[in-house]
C-alpha cells in the first residue's frame, strides 16, 4: 500500500531529522524559531518545542478569527460571491506566499537541494491525492443535507476528531498512550457538549444513510489529513514551503474544476471576483494563513495537535463572541469547556512512555 | 481539631486492618464476601476486593431503583404521606436490621469486644455530628428554595462531587493521583451534562446567595458523608453492625426533633402512619437498604467508591426509565455518559504509585 511505504520511509527520515532539518531555508514565517546548526541536541530539540508551540498558536488563533469573520460577514449579509472562487484564490494566494518565502531563502541560503522548486515524478505523484479526497468530502456536503439538518450536521462534524485519531494511529503507525486514547474521546465528547442547543436533539433522529455518510465524510477528511502529514514528514530535510507549493498547486487546480462544474456562467457573466467585499479579503487571507499553519503543524507537530489547536479554537471563538456579537454562553457550553481543558492536560500528562 | 485526631487513630488502626478486620462477626447480609482468618494476605486482599465490590455494585442497584421508586409514586400521585414520618421509619428500620444481623453474629461467633453493642462515650461522642449535618443541610434546603428554582437545584447538587472530593483529600488526608483529579472533574461536569434539559440554563441567572447556599450544601453532605467514614474506619476492626446501630440511633433521635417541628399536628391528628401506601412502604425499604450499602462503602471502600456508585446509579435509572416509563433520552445524556464512562475508567487506571 502506498501510505505503508511512505510511512517506512518516514521512518527512516525521522533518524536523521534532527541533524538535517531547518538547515537549509527558514520556514514561513516563523524565523524568531529557527534552529542554530551544530548547535547540539537539547538545542534543536527546544527550538523544534518553540516552533511547535509558536505554529500551534498561529492555528489557533487564525482559527478561531475564521469563525468570527464567517459570523461578521453574515452579519454584514455579504455572501454574494461564488464560494469556488474563494477558494480558489484561498489556493492561490497560499502558493504566491510560499513562493516569496521560498525566494527570500533562496537570497540568503541559495539554491539546494532540499529548497529548490523543482521536483519528480516520484516526489509530487501523492500531492493530488489530498485535494482529490478533500473534493469529494465537500461534493458529498451536498449530498448529507438529504438526510441531516444544518444543526444535526454541525454535531455530527464533531465525528472528524475521532476519525482522525483512528486514521492516525493505522496510517502513520503512532502510539497514543491509553490516558491520551480516554482524552481524544473526551475532546470529541466535550466539543459535542459544548455546541449543544435546544435543537441539538435532531441528531438523534438521523437516518441510517445521514450517518454513513457522515462517517464517510468523517473518514475522508481525517484520511486527507493524515495523508497530508504523512507526505509532508515522507521527507523531513525537504523545505515546507516547496512541499506546500505543490500541495497547493494541485489545490488550485481541483478548485478551478469546482469553478468549471458549478460557477461557470456566474463567473463569465459576472467576473471572478464579482461581489467581493473587504470581509472576503478577509476572508481569503485568514484562509490562507491559516492553511499554511496547518500544513506547519503538520511538519513541526501532528494531526492530534491540530485537531486540539482547532477545537480550542472553537471554543475561543464563542468567548470572543460574547463581546463582539452579544452571544450568549450557555450551561452546556462551560461543561463542554471544562471537558475539553481536562482532555487537553489529560493529553498533555498521558505521553506514551519512550519505547526501547 | 476533632477529626484530625480521628484520622490520626484511623492511621494507627489500619496498619492493623488486614489482620483483624472481619475475624469477628460477618457483615450484614454479605456473608459470601467474607475473609478467612489466617488465610494469608492474598486471600484477604482478594476477599476485600470482593467484599467492596459486592457493597458498591448493591449500593449502585439500590440507588438507581430509588430514583425509579421515587418516579413510580410520582406517576401514581401517591405523596400524602408526611416525609419526616418516612425519614424516622428508614432510621427505625436500619436500625432494626442492624440489630438483626447483631443477633445472628452474636448467635454463630459470640459476643466479643469487637461486636458487643455496649459503647463508650468516647466512642460515640462523634457519632451525632453527620446527623446534625444532614439536619442544617435539610434545613438549608428549605431556604435555597428562594433564590435557586428545582431544576437549576439539580444542576447544583453536583457541586457535592467536587466537596466530596477535596473534603476526602483535606479531612482524610487521602491522595488522589493527578490523573483521578481529573477523572474526578469530568465526573462531575459527565453528571451534569447527563441532566441538562431546555431549563438547565437557567442556573446561570442564580443570584449570589443561591450560589452561596448552594456551595455550603455541598460543603455540609460532603463533610457529613467524609466525617462518617472517618467515624467508621477509625475503628477497623469494630463490627459495621454496632457501628451503623449507633449511628442510626442518634439519626432517629434528629428525625423525631424534626417530626416534631413540622409534623406534629399532622402525625396526632392523622397517626403516624397516614397515607403510606405500598409503594411508600417500597420506599421505605428501599432508602433503608441503601443507606445499609452507603455504610458499607464507607467502611470497605470509601466516600470516592460512593460517589462514584451514585453516579452510574442516576445514568442507570435514566436508562432502565426508558423502559419503565417511555423517557426519552437526550444527546446531552449520552455524552454525560460517554464523559462519566471514561472518568470511571481513568479513575481505575489512575491509582496513585504507593508510597515508600
Amino acid at each position: 500500500m502506498e501510505y505503508r511505504r511512505i510511512k517506512d520511509q518516514e521512518n527512516y527520515g525521522e533518524k536523521s531529522q534532527t541533524d538535517v532539518e531547518n538547515q537549509h531555508g527558514k520556514p514561513f514565517s516563523v524565523g524568531a524559531a529557527e534552529s542554530v546548526p551544530g548547535s547540539g541536541v537539547s538545542s534543536t530539540n527546544k527550538s523544534n518545542w518553540k516552533l511547535k508551540s509558536v505554529v500551534t498558536i498561529a492555528l489557533t488563533l487564525l482559527t478561531s478569527s475564521q469563525a468570527i469573520l464567517i459570523v461578521w460577514s453574515k452579519r454584514a449579509g455579504k455572501y454574494d460571491y461564488s464560494v469556488t472562487t474563494a477558494n480558489f484564490s484561498v489556493e492561490a494566494l497560499k502558493c504566491t506566499l510560499s513562493l516569496a518565502a521560498l525566494v527570500r531563502i533562496w537570497k540568503s541560503h541559495g539554491v539546494t537541494a532540499d529548497n529548490t522548486l523543482s521536483t519528480s515524478f516520484e516526489e509530487v505523484n501523492v500531492y493530488p491525492i489530498p485535494a482529490i479526497l478533500y473534493l469529494i468530502k465537500n461534493l458529498l456536503q451536498y449530498y448529507i443535507f438529504a438526510y441531516v439538518d444544518a444543526p444535526a450536521y454541525q454535531i455530527l462534524k464533531n465525528l472528524n476528531i475521532i476519525s482522525t485519531g483512528v486514521l492516525y494511529r493505522i496510517i502513520l503507525k503512532k502510539k497514543l498512550s491509553k490516558i491520551q486514547w480516554a482524552a481524544f474521546i473526551l475532546l470529541c465528547a466535550g466539543c459535542t457538549t459544548a455546541q449543544l442547543n435546544s435543537t441539538s436533539d435532531r441528531v438523534l433522529q438521523t437516518p441510517v444513510q445521514g450517518w454513513v455518510m457522515a462517517i464517510v465524510m468523517a473518514l475522508l477528511s481525517g484520511f486527507a489529513g493524515v495523508y497530508t502529514e504523512a507526505i509532508i514528514k515522507k521527507r523531513p530535510s525537504r523545505n515546507i514551503n516547496v512541499q506546500n507549493f505543490w500541495l497547493y498547486v494541485f489545490g488550485m487546480i481541483f478548485n478551478l474544476v469546482a469553478i468549471c462544474i458549478q460557477d461557470y456562467d456566474e463567473v463569465m457573466n459576472k467576473g471572478f471576483f464579482h461581489g467581493y467585499s473587504f470581509i472576503t479579503v478577509c476572508m481569503v487571507l485568514n484562509h490562507a494563513l491559516s492553511g499554511i499553519a496547518v500544513s506547519m503543524v503538520m511538519k513541526y507537530a501532528d494531526n492530534i495537535v491540530k485537531v486540539y489547536s482547532t477545537s480550542v479554537a472553537m471554543l475561543l471563538t464563542a468567548v470572543v463572541s460574547v463581546f463582539l456579537f452579544g452571544f450568549h454562553l450557555s450551561l452546556a457550553f462551560f461543561l463542554g469547556s471544562m471537558v475539553v481543558s481536562v482532555s487537553v492536560y489529560l493529553h498533555s500528562i498521558g505521553k506514551p512512555q519512550p519505547q526501547k
